[in-house]
């Protein structure tokens, strides 16, 4: 038997006692022995939850006893979260997260910590919630150079477009919606001002790289002014709109950004609707591959988690590989470039958005007589603003074709 | 320094040593050492190869050298494939290989010894080429209960179908192009007739029950009677057809089958186009997870083998478990399973099809009025093939709704 403890009992939190608890059988197949949580360490009260009896408050009950192998931190952010898991580390005790904020922050930093201490520090479920991702970059693909990383990596941005293709409905009022039924937090600026994908694709981008690429560096663009009519016109011409994080390498550069883009309805991409998430993996040999399924969530997010408990409980004592150095990657400058662009602009400015843009192709969508829209030829992003300035007070919308 | 043979210098075989080759240094960072192919087995010159010099043509040679930590076995098929691999096992060399059929037959067993002998035998390459799915089953996936698994598993009929699909064109004038391209083989049965997506589906069928689950007891039928017409009405009501391999854990049973199917346009399997797989896991906790990449292809397969290679490398002198015990698994009777059908009949017999299978809804296409579509409501297999039965020389077409 290998005892953890779960520090947080959240949504996640709750979710991980949950699996092992309807899991166990399963687990103990896979492991080869049976995974206890012995606490979970929580400032809360849940009466009559029925692991109440496991509920501790004190953090130092849970790091002197020597019992514990693993740790489960899903308390997120990056304050009490940060300070559990390198004193747990440093007395080697494994940790296990869903936490993008710290590992995109910290990452590098905790894996040489467990390194120096024969423990482990994973994050499946940091990225892609359930979605096996961390492990087919780390392992199944070892043997490949990955060349790219794309894909969407944010649920609730997710839902609110795909609501908006569906229904032809606006942002503002699906945001709403997405709020009143907890798809959406009150404070949805992490998901849709993008920063949550950011962390997400840096996570991604610094695996690839096997350095570490700052979150914070990284070009980030969230849906906020995405309408309906950018999806009519989206439509009309075979595209929808997805918010990506993409990240290639490019020598010892990696070029990494966040934005919506606009994606041919033929993409397997333009497939991944609703909370769901699809990330695309590009290796020199083995070519595209694509990961698929459900980006958040209690359980899916939790299934992964206890996922990597059970590859720590398997390899107590020493240290899973991962190649995330703390050396950073300097990131290759977005302005230089060359994307098509969708425009939106006013009919009035026809003759000077054409002559702008020269060679593009006008879309038109019955009903928006007084605006039409234009998909320019490939321009590098440096031109396209200047351009794109000149211009600003006839362009409704911009946005970039993948 | 790790030592590897490559057994067969084919397409996968060659591939195996090219991507050793161009990928040298990222295979060393991840494995910790430099892997060496030390020989290539086969039979065959290979004047002005640049890696003639490794090619031996005795096997004693390779399993004799102590030096031999890992064998790649890409010979395929069940003769000397299996004789070479009982050897190796026996001898406490590790075997990767793509060999499906191999797998598919002796799996449970050649899992076995390799248990009894200290080493491991992996077939990532065995399911959908380069798409990492036997691991995430393995691993990424532990802590879950796997209840089914479906998908696109064959490269050559998907790209038979989707040409169909989109050209308008028939079966038998798409597979002489493909075997124009080398697409398909000049026998191409196992594919087009699904043994070959049978094989795989039983090989992620056993991993799913760890148990053995006979490819030979799977419900099999390929693609064969898909004609351009039956396309044409998916098309009208907003279906595709794809070849699908089936499976779904029913208590201790498995309900196992491949079978041409009718999907959703909206089901992201139907954006798996041309040589694309793309697989569907479906786990207690964490939902739909879907995997997608080539499922064929001289390097995207052999990346698969060189990535288990890898895993080999890193636990000489141990066993990567895997969960395949030589106990049968029951199939489930598929007589007793309820779809909903496509059908379509001569356009005299409308009537009576409506009156054999009421409910169900007619689509027409312009241009067959000698004809009509018609889709069923959900009905057990045994029920609608009484009534097929009847109505047998009406009815032209008839496939299952996934």
């Amino acid at each position: 038997m290998i005892n953890i403890a779960v520090l947080g009992y959240g949504t996640v939190g709750s979710g991980v006692v949950k699996v092992i608890d309807i899991n166990g059988e399963v687990i103990a197949r896979n492991t080869g022995q049976e995974v206890n949580v012995k606490y979970i360490l929580d400032l809360r009260d849940f009466p009559g939850d029925p692991f109440e009896y496991k509920i501790v408050r004190d953090f130092e009950t849970v790091i002197n006893d020597p019992e514990i192998k693993v740790m489960c931190e899903v308390i997120g952010g990056v304050g009490k979260a940060y300070e559990f898991t390198r004193r747990a580390l440093e007395k080697g005790i494994s940790v296990c997260t869903s936490n993008k904020e710290l590992v995109a922050k910290h990452g590098a930093e905790l894996l040489a910590l467990a390194r120096e201490n024969n423990c482990s520090y994973l994050f499946e479920a940091s990225v892609g919630g359930g979605i096996p991702i961390i492990r087919p970059i780390m392992e199944a693909l070892t043997a490949e150079r990955i060349e790219s990383v794309s894909g969407i990596l944010n649920g609730t941005t997710n839902y609110i477009l795909t609501k908006m293709e569906r229904e032809g409905a606006d942002f503002a009022e699906v945001l709403k919606e997405a709020q009143a039924k907890g798809y959406a937090e009150n404070n949805p600026a992490a998901d849709i001002e993008g920063y949550d994908p950011c962390r997400k694709i840096a996570i991604l981008s610094s695996l690839m790289m096997g350095k570490n690429v700052d979150s914070e560096k990284i070009y980030t663009e969230g849906i906020t002014k995405v309408t309906a009519a950018d999806f009519a016109y989206a439509k009309e011409a075979g595209y929808t709109i997805k918010l990506l994080g993409q990240s290639k390498a490019q020598g010892d550069e990696v070029l990494a950004m966040v934005a919506p883009f606009m994606i041919s309805k033929d993409h397997p991409l333009a497939m991944v609707n609703d909370v769901f998430n699809g990330i695309f993996v590009t290796g020199n040999t083995v070519g595209d591959t694509m990961y698929y399924g459900r980006g958040a969530g209690k359980l899916p997010t939790a299934s992964a988690v206890v996922a990597d408990v059970i590859e720590c409980a398997k390899n107590v004592g020493q240290t899973i590989p991962c190649f995330w150095d703390q050396e950073q990657v300097a990131l290759a400058d977005i302005s230089q470039v060359e994307w098509k662009y969708f425009l939106r602009a006013k009919a009035s400015a026809k003759a000077d958005v054409e002559a702008a843009f020269p060679g593009g192709r006008v879309i038109a969508v019955e009903g928006c007589e007084d605006e039409f829209g234009y998909i320019t030829e490939a321009i590098v992003e440096k031109d396209f603003a200047e351009k794109y300035e000149a211009l600003s007070d006839s362009i409704l919308s911009r946005i970039r074709l993948a």
